[in-house]
């Protein structure tokens, strides 16, 4: 890609592609992994790459679910890691919870290069956040001996570690797919995702979705988490949230 | 990605995918290459995955304009071999014009790598269309010597062969980048370019621009050019085009 200067209007744009070719490149990613992220990129356009008002209410909401948790998860495929693995970290130390690798096309190869990332990636978070440092220490990765199982779900998709996962009652699921986001749904848990297709079954289905791109609302969740949040919204509307993102998107095409 | 059947709803998508996802493990695409795919994808969902009407004339245009050139030529970059390199062989032969491959990150091996395939591709294309047999031997693949430069630009995205893209005039650009759109419309060349992002540089630049998924509208100028075209339409307004395009989208957002 060559040199991109800080300055360049798609700064962020073409850093988070970067991050995303690296760790294709390193065997980080399904191959359907860039085109998913180049789908999110056109919504995002639509967006104008802005965090709109919507996303911030969905992003609030999301925090205070997951503060006021009783078992909160953060789970986490390849482009969250490769995007966002270090303030996801964060938000789980500031959770105290665990961050569980959790991806719908699993080799055992992907798997471990995932969570070594993230071991590394703990060192980098604590770097960024030396405040957080003993809490970082103690977040626990998850994943690599999944002992239960989504119900509802075929194949290796559905695997899943007990006291992750399974067992939780708010999780935090960027980038999830349709199918198992409706079936953590199921299950009764409260499901927070990250999605910029407002109109995909995964925006649909999900508890609270935020629709926003990853590397610009992880950190607004993440400030959102310290700050300490009271209690979540009372009625939220999750499909109102997102007629209210298509709205924001209708602006740029009209 | 495992077997599709022709009946899955999404096989054309899915089809389109595992071809670059192909190209891509090949060493034939740039690293980004996936990631823009990804991007015409969302676009192409808010199109409901059809070729709409408005995308119908622009073929039109662009098949009148083509067949009525003095010196069409085809220009080819690696999702476009990937995706639709025999019917794009197919149009050549009927237009009996030359074929060639001009690529933005441009390296000795994806270069040799392009040519190899179209010269495979000829072959597939001959066994499809069989009628167009000697028409299809005779098409001229180029790109393996440039020996001009499209003004306007710097480094190796400018270079460009004599006898094929640089004397053109009449060229079909499938998903080309906005800065050498805006060259070529400026050496006074009709560029024709197809492009799902109604509100991408390129598409506003063009001369006539397709917003339609490559794989189904190439078909469809490929039939048109078997056809017969009348001359072109008087006055496109390819603005108007485009802002029917968005309009449809809309409709799916809305």
């Amino acid at each position: 890609m060559g040199e991109v200067p800080e300055s360049h209007p798609r700064f962020a744009s073409l850093m988070a592609r970067k991050k995303l070719t690296d760790a294709a490149a390193a065997g980080l990613l399904a191959d359907s992994a860039l085109i998913a992220h180049g789908r999110g990129e056109a919504f995002d356009y639509l967006l104008q790459e802005r965090t709109c008002d919507a996303a911030r209410s969905a992003i609030h909401a999301c925090a205070a679910h997951l503060a006021g948790a009783q078992r909160p998860v953060i789970s986490v495929n390849g482009n969250a890691v490769a995007l966002a693995g270090p303030q996801l970290i964060a938000c789980a130390a500031v959770l105290g919870c665990p961050i569980e690798v959790n991806i719908y096309y699993r080799t055992p190869e992907r798997m471990t290069g995932l969570l070594d990332t993230l071991v590394k990636q703990k060192a980098e978070a604590e770097q960024a956040f030396p405040e957080l440092q003993s809490k970082i220490e103690a977040v626990k990765i998850l994943g690599d001996k999944p002992d239960a199982r989504i119900p509802n779900l075929d194949g290796p998709r559905a695997n899943c570690v007990h006291e992750g996962i399974y067992s939780s009652d708010v999780i935090l699921v960027p980038l999830e797919d349709g199918d198992r986001c409706e079936a953590l749904v199921a299950m009764g848990k409260t499901v927070c995702v990250i999605d910029l297709n407002p109109l995909s079954r995964t925006a649909k289905t999900a508890s609270i979705t935020i629709v926003d791109e990853l590397t610009r609302c992880v950190p607004i969740l993440l400030e959102e988490l310290r700050k300490g949040v009271e209690k979540p919204p009372e009625n939220w509307d999750n499909l109102r949230n997102l007629e209210e993102v298509t709205a924001e998107m209708l602006r740029l095409l009209d």
